[in-house]
């Protein structure tokens, strides 16, 4: 089978990325690099072309696939010149910066018959996947509560993340990220409200904290936290890092940490419901909290899952050559968009967003 | 200065709490102790009343206080009962079952010319008390967030409070004082929209689980959460115990614990603002999170402060005797049922609920 032949636009952190990852794997070969900054291509592998201008990248007949990662505020136009270009197409996330500018997208890349997908890479998380684990599995009964959270020290944002205009903030950078995370995972269900917190707490312009809140038809209300400038110095926890928790009526799970640790927790007895008769006996200031006593809380170990980000490739390589569909579907992309406005328009008004009801 | 003389009604849990600590404190004098149930007369302390009826207790012209520690559905009658009595009232927490019972109350307490509070001893806790001093001292620059949390193993509820006739449910027991104490941290703060998930995980007919979201005109967006099937085992952390965070654009505080253990953190530096300038050169798969360098997280103590729940009746002492406002006012404990309302409407709709607003 021949090499999936690469153009990469943008040769910013992420154009890194994927210039490393590209040409260590089988089945891809990166043609060249284009960049509107001569110095950003300055340190571009031996053997791959440097393009001056993104025109010459999609003009060259050697490639077959563009890859996107320019500023966010540059996606639109760039996938539909490389539709028009008639190459194939992988873009960053986010894939657009709103609905309207993706559903334009769409049109031209129907009209120009190529092919389409976004780089949510983050869906081959393992902190993520063992949740997903968890909850494919049935493992805590029914579901009420789900987090997904981040946690940073660093206050500020860096690059153009810094910009409105460029599609700067925390919630087009990692928001985007964690709520695709939980719209895949609960797949079938609908979010029937949004109810959000968006602020820039540090950074001049751009969000680096919110808190959404999204509930489900399936009985699950899912949160997900981000703080850029939230602390603690409870360092085992990996505080600086990734969490979830998942509650149902039969355990919680938890996970924490890029290279996650976690246990799913349930208890050995439950209180009986005592049904009226009063129990004034049981000591203490409050008896229905406290430290429980020896041997209550069981944990059991959290399932081993498979996963890292090359698997996206492997994907996009049996997906290129017909055998897979591509992972990340345009449409499931498109959703995240809609939230993601639900979710700013919440954080306007104050009040809860009808989303999908 | 003479005793004052207390009649307490109902010998449940909260009834004997109130026996003992009133029999221990100087100023007091438990005159007697009604309950509907004999047996559960049979331990009140030698040389207290025993009345078989509520009326008894009433009548006695030796009772100045009625001190009302009976289930939640029975706080209207018995209040409107003592004020027609002539008796000054503390009952305890919630005041009423729902705000229309409270207007009620209200009308013939004033009718009556007696005088009425309510046991909302937890604003004397001392979690609470160290978040409050570091709020009004402003110790975190502009508040942004604040969570006031409470976890349990044990499932499901106790007593009476397994029927949401008698006032039974998680909400009424302990989000009562979860609430009044944000409340009462933010006062001149209004809430201007509430979004709640409010369920029974399990139990039978009441609520054990709950998070509220309060979006205050201060800038605040205040949580509480409590699930009495919540689980970790993190046992270090006192996770089913009292938790508090609070974040401001100048460092996290954060409490956990009934004797409660913390620290206020802040970092060493920001993450310059780059303005721009492409950071590719930093490593890792993420350049925002991550664990942080030594020396970047700093601590600071929590402040001390001196509470006790004894200061609750201490302070109705000096009230009772002209020398100082109660602690407790009746329209704080109207604002707090009025907001449970909107706290189950949200809940039943699935959308927020305009407050103060």
């Amino acid at each position: 089978m021949e090499d999936i032949r690469i153009g990469i636009v943008g040769h910013g952190f992420m154009g890194h990325e994927h210039e490393n990852m590209l040409t260590k794997m089988e089945g891809f070969r990166v043609i060249g690099i284009s960049d509107l900054d001569p110095k950003q291509l300055k340190d571009v592998k031996d053997g791959i072309k440097r393009y001056a201008s993104n025109e010459e990248l999609m003009q060259d007949p050697e490639v077959q696939v563009v890859l996107i990662a320019a500023n966010n505020n540059r996606h639109h136009d760039l996938v539909i010149q490389a539709a028009r270009a008639g190459k194939d197409i992988i873009c960053e996330k986010p894939v657009a910066m709103n609905v309207e500018e993706l559903d334009h997208m769409v049109s031209v890349v129907k009209e120009c018959g190529v092919r389409f997908t976004v780089h949510h890479q983050r869906r081959l998380d393992r902190d993520f996947r063992i949740m997903k684990e968890i909850y494919d599995q049935r493992q805590l009964g029914e579901v009420y509560t789900l987090k997904n959270s981040l946690y940073g020290f660093n206050g500020n944002m860096h690059d153009w993340h810094v910009y409105i205009s460029e599609g700067g903030g925390m919630l087009y950078d990692w928001g985007v990220h964690l709520l695709d995370q939980v719209l895949w995972m609960i797949q079938g269900a609908k979010v029937k409200t949004v109810f959000a917190d968006l602020r820039n707490i540090i950074n001049f312009e751009v969000d680096d904290y919110f808190k959404i809140l999204m509930k489900l038809d399936n009985g699950i209300t899912a949160e997900v936290e981000l703080g850029t400038y939230f602390l603690t110095d409870k360092m085992h926890e990996k505080w600086f890092e990734r969490h979830w928790i998942m509650g149902g009526n039969k355990g919680t799970a938890y996970v924490d940490g890029f290279e996650p640790q976690g246990k799913i927790v349930r208890t050995a007895h439950l209180l009986k419901n005592v049904d009226g008769k009063r129990t004034m006996t049981a000591a203490g200031p409050t008896r229905s909290f406290g430290p429980p006593a020896e041997g209550t809380i069981l944990t059991e170990d959290i399932p081993a899952v498979s996963t890292c980000h090359e698997d996206y490739f492997e994907n996009y390589k049996k997906a290129y050559f017909g055998r897979e569909d591509f992972l990340v579907k345009i449409p499931e992309t498109r959703r995240v968009l809609a939230l993601m406005e639900a979710v700013r328009e919440s954080a306007r008004t104050g009040e809860s967003v009808r989303f999908e009801s």
